[in-house]
């Protein structure tokens, strides 16, 4: 049995970790780890879990990193690497903010405006897209997750750039996703009566998530890859599609697509021409992708989408740690989605 | 292992037992049983299930019940009955159906306007509201699981009654229930542009299901009981939430609930006062009882919630199954609700 | 032409103002008042109001009473009274708080828990509840709008305990409504991802509201009514479903309610045992009442919809201004509910 | 005043002209004509409606067009082309189907699949695009009004292509449409229980839709112009969100489209990189285009919303009547959105 701990366990990625901890065959929840709502019992944010043995939730001084084997790190970026800071080396971690997922502290400063706290583990930290990074996140101490909205994108476009099936200068994702990836913050514009029968694009000129496709397609393409990016908030609380526009021969991308994921146990590339709806995996660890001809020939569409709090968040973290931990890397990750 | 089957696997309900019991860790699922829609793979209709190594859906004639030790029949009323007449006795059925609930046949074909065809059966078919019946239960070959909306009622009610703890003559059960109740069939009332941003009653002068509340309050207090009962749609796709209003001692009627259900696995009686949204069951076999006290003394408010499609229907039919196969009652029905 | 002005022009009744008197055609719009928002454009608070030729938001201190023949206050309870305190004499107006709906100051004390800062005003205020004290609201200069909650509950119920057709110690009125009427303001709690998919009660030991339901049912019996209440919140924006149940024959009280409302405009009661749903009125200023027999004689079922930002606030604010302006009590007040 | 009919009044669009109609200064509603709902009142079908002293609906043999100035038909296409050959010459017309608006009916057989009942008079028919052939229409008898997503697209796009601003063999047009679009039918793929919390593309590889697209841009540019499209469904009733990308100077870009609408009352250019969402323009008859450049240079992204069941649909067919009959253009078309 592992031992695991989860600090920031009061928002969305934080209680999707509760529920896939507590339900993991190998794991055993330590601690749990809030600020404002130290001291709390886990069922008052929570009613739902009222029903599971978890222990107080308590505040970053009483936690004690040496009684747990990894921690999960669910909280903002900016205080993320603070925290980690204090942890790095007491023991292992997974975190699922974008504090770690830049290689370079300059890019970091540059996106997100603050110089890092932490620029040695940053270097260290190992980016968390398990499938194409597995051996080295065996052996990391630290491993930052893949942002949602790049996870949807890259899981389609990683293995195409680096076969070079597709023209790299014209890349263009467009993304739909739903409310929980803003957290649980008292913000108006997420109120219900603000999100409900309503859709919008966010971000639309420049997204820091944008940092993440380039350094990724970047590296596997051999040199500099801009990608055209717009996110848009649909009404739904879980899970997003990403349709990306390729060009590129429809029936050699979804052949490539298929081979390099065919012993992916939560990456599945659809038959020709058929494509999938969030429900699909929601609840579920699982990417979808279609492939899909366009009616010009020569561009395709790919079509995927993940549950952003699992694959795109807790389920992803969970993964990661079970390579960590010497576990089965599919342990505690078969949940069906929950239909209707 | 226990083989089970679903016979009308393509419901609502349906996909709700091929979750549980594909989840189920002493189940193992033999044949899935459609009608129009025989011949097809599971995941045509519920694409979400494509991971799941799932038979192929069969048409009734091809399933043979001696290869099953237990089929849940998840048909609409009316053909249930004639399904289970040709099953009997070649494997246990657990019935979701109205179709055995009544003990009397006189008072299924008055409530439901059709002469039963099965009334031998229907003599013999055990009530399931498991906490209730359990010792019945376990011996039975063919159960009858309670309704939704009348589960949602009688958990909180019939140790009241039974104790005498409220006058039976003044009690009123306003309900309030998301949509997957009315099933996955094509009617122009249940499109989403016809329910979003909506709320309001329906068979509200008189209720199929009152029949079952009518029977069950009346066996408890050894006379007729007749409830007040007002169902109401409301725009969400799970989750059953009963307000009843009654006459009685708050304090005892807390304290006769609390001491009913204290070593009931899935029913929970909160804190006096407290009381519980529809989320907090989503997708689990949970019941949670509210009491509250009325501003004006004498009268109390219980809250009941449970999910229409888990403790409601499915989570039910396998808390059944699980006593009539020898399994631990709460086997394969350990999930954690989805929040958000 | 009258000219109106509108303070606390950001929340949600606020907006419902600028809709309705923006479409009204003996009103011309005069000020905006906004607390934090003053110095904006409307539009940047309401991009759909772009087309409108809007005034800027003013702060209070901007805002000179004598250009406006009357004023619309739309801010929270306790601050209204600050504010309207300050403007009293200097024009008309229509407060949709809470403030000056109590007649006996000490009863807002009691409910509110806060000493009234206009005493005297609250003395002279008239119950803004049209149908019902229609001639004192046109010599009044100050109304006090009828919370949502209880207009839901005093159509249905004020001419059957005024005529003495029901039990006045059985009433029981429970209301569903949907989530504006929280106010548009950042608060966990009212996020999509906390109410999509979720029905719950609340305030359900006791709710400001009954204050005014004793006020006004004791009024009309003259002697104290106390009614049993339970409001409940469901995963809508727009509308308020009330189900009400009484004690007292049904065709009487069908009867009643129908020569009651005959000539009224915005209060309609539905032939014996139709009801209706809260999309039926949403974006209109109607109240539809619906009456149907329970299946225990002497008991029946009263269920009225509304709108709560219409006729539960900024419509019953417009036909209260109506009157007390000398215009046509209909004017501006016959759009058609949005469907779907 | 100007007499009009409806026929296929009980859909989604015929509702929404019922709305429209019924609010409209200039028009008096003569008929309303449905199919299976003929000998009902408005009132079954639409109960919101009930206050509207609206004639009871007729059957098409009952209806005689002299009585009428011009008539709107709101039926499926293929029935729509049948009826319409019955009733020209005999009033005025208003399609809101697919039948009339292609020119070739070589074309309408190709993409719809099924020989053309009136070619001749598809002929003469008059493209619906307002904005773009206001003096055909003014004369016209027959007018097809253009598909809510081609709206969406066009609007936008024209004035750029018809410059030669953009790159005509580089345009993608990615839509996000609700699920009002699919019309009042019963479908269990647009049930509340199937649609709410997902999201997903649909007629991915090639939409009727296109027909129009290429038809109308290749009349602006003088040659064939294909464009790459896909629709998704997102889970609301209204509202339409096209991002649409281009290559091209933003700056150049904007200008265009601001100078072509700049006198348009229906078609609002937003400030360079503001863009909106579907809730602005809800129940109103707005298009909103907003222009943001792409962080790779030369390369824009168009955002335009509108609400399919009135600019997309029902709005603009009042629109295009107010012409036809000599109105305003802008008559009965002043509602604002109602928020939330």
């Amino acid at each position: 049995m592992r031992y695991v701990s989860i600090i920031g366990a009061s928002g969305y990625t934080g209680v999707e970790l509760v529920r896939l901890v507590t339900g993991h065959p190998d794991f055993s929840l330590r601690s749990l780890v809030a600020g404002q709502n130290a001291g709390k019992a886990y069922s008052e944010i929570y009613p739902a879990y009222r029903y599971l043995p978890l222990p107080e939730m308590i505040d970053m001084k009483a936690f004690d990193p040496s009684e747990s084997d990894l921690a999960f790190c669910a909280l903002p970026h900016g205080t993320s690497q603070q925290i980690i800071a204090t942890l790095a080396g007491r023991c292992k971690i997974v975190d699922l903010s974008a504090d770690f997922r830049l290689d370079n502290p300059a890019h970091y400063e540059q996106w997100y405006g603050l110089e890092h706290a932490a620029p040695e583990l940053q270097k260290h930290a190992v980016y968390g897209l398990t499938e194409f990074y597995r051996d080295a996140i065996r052996s990391a101490d630290l491993v930052a997750c893949t942002g949602c909205n790049v996870a949807a994108g890259l899981y389609p476009l990683l293995p195409l750039v680096d076969r070079k099936l597709i023209a790299t200068d014209r890349i263009i994702v467009d993304i739909k996703t739903g409310v929980s990836g803003a957290g649980r913050s008292a913000r108006i514009a997420m109120l219900h009566a603000e999100i409900s029968e309503g859709c919008q694009a966010y971000n639309i000129e420049s997204h820091r998530h944008l940092a993440e496709f380039d350094q990724e397609l970047g590296k596997a393409v051999g040199h500099d890859v801009r990608v055209t990016f717009t996110p848009h908030l649909v009404p739904q609380n879980r899970g997003i599609l990403a349709t990306i526009y390729v060009e590129g021969d429809t029936g050699h991308i979804h052949k490539a697509l298929e081979e390099r994921y065919l012993a992916e146990p939560f990456v599945t590339v659809l038959p020709m021409g058929q494509h999938a709806s969030t429900r699909d995996v929601r609840g579920t660890n699982q990417v979808l992708i279609g492939v899909v001809p366009d009616r010009i020939p020569g561009r395709t569409k790919l079509v995927s989408v993940l549950d952003n709090l699992v694959k795109g968040a807790s389920g992803q973290a969970v993964q990661n740690a079970n390579l960590m931990l010497g576990c089965d890397e599919k342990s505690g990750l078969d949940r069906s989605a929950l239909i209707p």
